[in-house]
């Protein structure tokens, strides 16, 4: 069930039947920002979207919420394209997000997370959440989770034996063929110079593009294909339903 | 162009190519919440998107960016699967995305809006925004613009003509038919009492729905078919265009 | 019963005397900007003051509060003697008001706006403040309500059949009107380049200064007299007083 | 020169004039609170704006502020009528107004205080707008100063020497007997028990009201006349001249 | 008792036991500054905690929070080594404090100062603590007070009597005497020019330095000494406990 | 040098000396929160400033700021004697601790942790930190560090070396043992049921207390003794000179 495109009516019937993962809900959340030469800028919302909408399609008793499209990229700005929240800001729209869906008796919130870079703010974000209720001694009503889809159960290994090479850390070859499966229409061509590009620390903007000229770090993205991308997709929905089912089933001490 | 689906060279070289609408985008925004009992919940992100991208696809010099999908819904919070942005939290985030547009030398962003309730927060933030140059004596390196696709020349009174009676105010038979033609896999279908649901003022969630029990403002979203909401799109499209196109050219003083 | 010159027990015995507005509050708010060559800095907060003080002279019922006299007013920054708050200062300081007034017990709040720009932010104010009980599925004790002095019933017609030509946007006719016949010792006259100055789009305080040299938007001031400006305080005092009254019965859901 | 009962062009020019405190400006800035059984609720911006409106009255070259008539209250507020900012929003609407007086080209700004509560918040809030200058090593264009009305050199000890019993700390009968001399028609009369009221630490309003049940701290306003308060105010006058006028005059190292 | 030298299960003790202090608790707050050309940066949150520590040695049934040792000081910030919060970010960092202290059960809460440039916004934030509760007609369960170290009883007379000339406000001899007490391998030597500093005004800064060159006001340091310093120390302890103890006594009305 | 024991001018003269780590500065910091029943409260706070300390007295080129002792600790408030900050307020103050460091002249800027629940909102903060900086494309003065004790090369290692079993993730061994080494005056005895405590996510106070009775995490603290603590300070200490002279010495793209 996909929350944008249900009526109201259907998600109150939902969360009023008292089934599996009704009270649970999944958003995918990502960031708009650059990804090499030839990855979308959409990359990194587009891959969580496209694994939970492809659960959602094989399981509808799986809730999914619109897409969280915009995340931390303040180190990628000196590409164009990119979108960037302050963390202070992203931290208040999720707050919001979660004040929102948990005001329905959504009493799981899981996050599909496509960007690295918006680890620590989520991470933080839940942490001021949290602290709302334990600073006055009660328990929120609802417990928040975050899972990068390439930690979803067996993904990352998966995604390492396809590209034992140059899998890197940025623009990596898997997300780049879960996007070239998704959207076949899309996939862009470039000679890439290194081949493989390097590593290092992340920092501002401009230090970024000083270290990494194209965009990528650490990673070979002419190794994707649509083909590899649906294959990591395959593996990736039923890890996720079970992923997601044992939040739900989690119990609460 | 969509953002989203290209790369970043690709956006790099759109905007130093000096061509028409290079350093114009438009950014549809809206807001994901409940529309009467058959609406969808996406329906006030959906509906600028569709435009937007209907657009882009029959002119790729029209740059479009990612989807801002939440905004400001307080009103709507009693009817499951609404999600809000505080308006503080919502100024943030829009004031983000410019300060990320404009990074790039987009000079003229235009939102195109699918929600009325975001109208104030949206103006508010735009002096903001504006107020940060007003203090220092300087001119900010951009402009921006809100429209409603409604308001959009021409648009509002093509749906007056073809809903003379009940088009309300929210959850309008306009909004649902646009919907309906993008999404024929999800239309709903229900007996609404009243006919016509009423009018009144727009104050806290619980107010609302005391007022609008089923969540519809003054319309009969019985009215919308998937051929009228086509109608509409093709009507926006081309006065999107020209909207957008009179925004890029305008001289400033 | 202005606040400001009642004490504490004044105001004590009213709240807890049943009478018909004794739960209602009037709030005159404006801006302290710019109005042309010839108009008051402070027009925008003295109108509404004006109107309301006129309205309490005559009928003590109605509760006035002191004047906020400080409102959003960026693009007139460019002129001398403007003050403004950013936006989000605005919604904090309307915020704090409203918290303080319905302490009290006040239950309808009513802002007398004498400022166009204003208005947006106002709006995002109210939302900001009711969705601190959407979020939480309560009930806010009061009920917000704005009303610029010239949407008061009949007023707005009866300015336009005063100042058929040139009444604009800005330094209308009709506001300076009203300030001259409240302080006559302080009418200013000018000659006006061009008799009626130009309309355009409002932005930073640069560009209106570019777009708007003396000041005015669309209006030709020179129309105003303290003789005319005595006919619009005295068809807006009936008028605001009428529409307190019915705010003030109106019954919620 | 009141500004707020100026033109801008005559701010212009009055900036421009190179006159002796053409780039000086007094803002007048109290409260809204509690004073008493007697004591009107705006006594604290009363007293300012009395004293400040006739000091203007008697030399033009002053330039007067609208006043800031909303303070920190926060501890009166168990008494209705009583309207208070929370200090980080008093920050931020006194900050705003630093900035729009400075952006004209105000260098010294005055800030003649009413209420002993809002003296901590805005010495704070000079820190943090210094601050922004200090953190990046440049010095600010205008310098702040603080002074209250009873600390104008003279004032204090003529106070003591009307009331030389029973000042006490709020509701003080030269506070009181300033609004009497300005407001003869609303002069209020009580019985008041104790006579002298008590004395006490300044906590939360239910606090407050729990130790000082009718508002006044230590103060017997039983004394107040309009005579006395006349004799204040053209005390005050002069010294707030003087005062002004070294402000504006003191050398800069 | 140290609470940061103490587990949780003493503190929980402690705070059930029903003893004298049990919940009462010190807070040693001060800020790293500049004290001229000898002086510790650390002198001023050294002070408090000396002192308290001192007296923590003396009778544990005093409770002693870790220290606070940044606060205030941006006009200090034209000298190396001075680390300042805004106030606007000290007044959150208090409030955290506090909300943690007062969630356990201290009900009092007392901050050691040592810092005359934290005094108006730690007052703010008195304020804006108590705000949250008197806008919403609630006691807070908590009091808070704010002294400074020479200001605890008979020792600022103290200080007076042993350095009866060139006391001054800034690089004192009395704090430099206290830290040379507490770290005599870290007395420095300078030669003083002139012997006794200059006063003025404190604003930002640039203006600091430029007034105050080597960073002292009104002050002749050479007199400090480590047994001064001890003869100070021996002072406040006492002073400090007589005073906790009348804090923890209080009968709130 | 320990700049709270230093005088500005030490300072100064260090940061205009050349010498190899003089633009570099370490900041310990750490949370004051409960580490089970022996451990100290301070413990995440004194770790880091031990191992500092220790560095710097062997090491005098090593500058070391005053601790940063409050963090992150909302989940451990249902213990008494934590205080955390909000993640929002954290941030806002370790900006200005940067702020007012790189003010000085510091390039480099080396936080050493002491806990892990502080990591993500560290990060978060670097990154919005230099979002300033990317959003008007310049570059930052200074470079930020963050670096957990355990983490320096080889401690870790030499952590799980020692204590093989038992190790766990809050109120570790190693953490307890380095405190024991620092302070043997405070070690505390307590009999552990059961020896080695659970695992479990961490997510607000309540649930915490419920899954971590005894406030442990995976950890048996009986192991710690003081001689072990000193064996992991002095691995520590080099590590940490050499991490800091790498950062120091790295060349920036």
């Amino acid at each position: 069930m996909l929350i944008h495109l249900s009526s109201w009516p259907e998600i109150d019937a939902r969360l009023k039947s008292g089934a599996a993962l009704s009270k649970t809900v999944v958003v995918p959340i990502g960031s708009n920002e650059q990804h090499g030469p030839t990855g979308l800028l959409g990359t990194d919302w587009l891959c969580p979207e496209i694994i939970a909408h492809a659960a959602e399609r094989g399981d509808d008793s799986l809730i999914v919420a619109p897409t969280f499209n915009i995340g931390m990229a303040q180190h990628h700005l000196a590409f164009p394209g990119t979108i960037s929240l302050r963390p202070s800001t992203f931290m208040s729209a999720i707050t919001d997000w979660v004040s929102s869906l948990a005001r329905h008796g959504f009493e799981r919130i899981y996050f599909l997370n496509g960007h690295g870079g918006n680890v620590a703010t989520i991470e933080a974000t839940f942490a001021e959440i949290y602290a709302e209720w334990s600073f006055v001694e009660e328990r929120p009503p609802f417990v928040l989770k975050l899972r990068n889809w390439w930690d979803l159960p067996g993904v990352h290994r998966l995604c390492e034996e396809i590209f034992p090479v140059g899998h890197g850390a940025h623009a990596t070859p898997s997300e780049i063929a879960v996007t070239q499966a998704a959207y076949p229409d899309h996939i862009k061509i470039a000679d890439y110079s290194p081949k493989i590009a390097p590593m290092g620390p992340i920092r501002d903007a401009l230090d970024y593009r000083a270290r990494f000229p194209d965009g990528r770090i650490g990673s070979d993205p002419a190794q994707a294909s649509p083909e590899k991308g649906q294959t990591i997709i395959d593996a990736s929905v039923p890890a996720l339903l079970k992923d997601v089912a044992d939040f739900a089933a989690e119990v609460l001490p």
